[in-house]
């Protein structure tokens, strides 16, 4: 298992995202991880990611705000389908060519409000993979609460969105 | 028909959001308005924002990052809940008692890539409207494309979410 972080394999000029992107110093660079790989059973296979948000990320005071809880899951669901893909590939993520995801459909129920000053868990689990489009489903926990469930339907990134060099 | 931005007629307690809250100054402080008011059928009634996101919410480069999207559809959509509350009661906005929603569930469809640099026009209309659950839909335009469509859940806040003063 390695243990860098989906999103620090990602292609240099890829790795721009204000979600999770190394190369953007204001953003959030959440980092997602393998809880569980199993190659036999890809859909058995688990990842996780673990973020503080700052305080500033307020809804009503004391909870943090809707469009950050969108940000990770939507960052831990295509960073998790990128994994998935080089995995399903039987390819060390970060090798060439890249396998980039971006959101197609992001779907997500608030189940109790997330509250600040504490570590959230993004547990993301897989019901679909094929070639260009996995599905990821995430639970967003604090406390070991679960604050929310989610479902990311990530695409293979379209070519008219890579970027010129 | 009221000049002042939704947001704006939150009770001061309930104005930190980062994405709309007037209260927190490093949001994104989200103005929602009314763009045409139906009084005898109020599900014709249709709400507006206007946003250009700063170059730092990437997502690949040149486009926008789902998290801001989710951000802007999100207060929009609560934003255009509570409006749509106090219309449904014939009261005007900011009275006594404050009719806050939050976000029960929010689904994106991403059609298109975002651009960036561009002024984003967000369009909220109404498909159900309860004492307690209003549904918005919301379309998110770049230069009269629309980027992605989507529906909030809205429901009204509930008292455990209050701050104590």
């Amino acid at each position: 298992m390695n243990d860098t972080a989906f999103q620090d394999c990602y292609p240099e000029e890829l790795s721009h995202c204000y979600g999770c992107g190394k190369n953007n110093p204001h953003g959030h660079q959440l980092k997602s991880y393998w809880q569980h790989i199993d190659e036999d059973d890809l859909l058995a296979s688990v990842t996780v990611a673990r973020f503080t948000p700052s305080d500033i990320f307020t809804a009503i005071p004391g909870f943090v705000y809707g469009g950050m809880t969108a940000s990770l899951i939507d960052c831990h669901g295509t960073g998790s389908a990128s994994a998935m893909a080089f995995l399903a590939q039987k390819r060390e993520m970060g090798t060439l060519p890249p396998l980039r995801f971006v959101t197609g459909a992001l779907n997500i129920n608030f189940l109790a409000p997330t509250p600040q000053g504490v570590e959230l868990t993004l547990i993301g689990r897989f019901s679909e993979v094929k070639d260009r489009k996995i599905v990821v489903d995430i639970t967003l926990s604090a406390n070991d609460v679960v604050c929310s469930t989610a479902q990311v339907i990530a695409v293979l990134m379209p070519n008219s969105m890579t970027p010129s060099k």
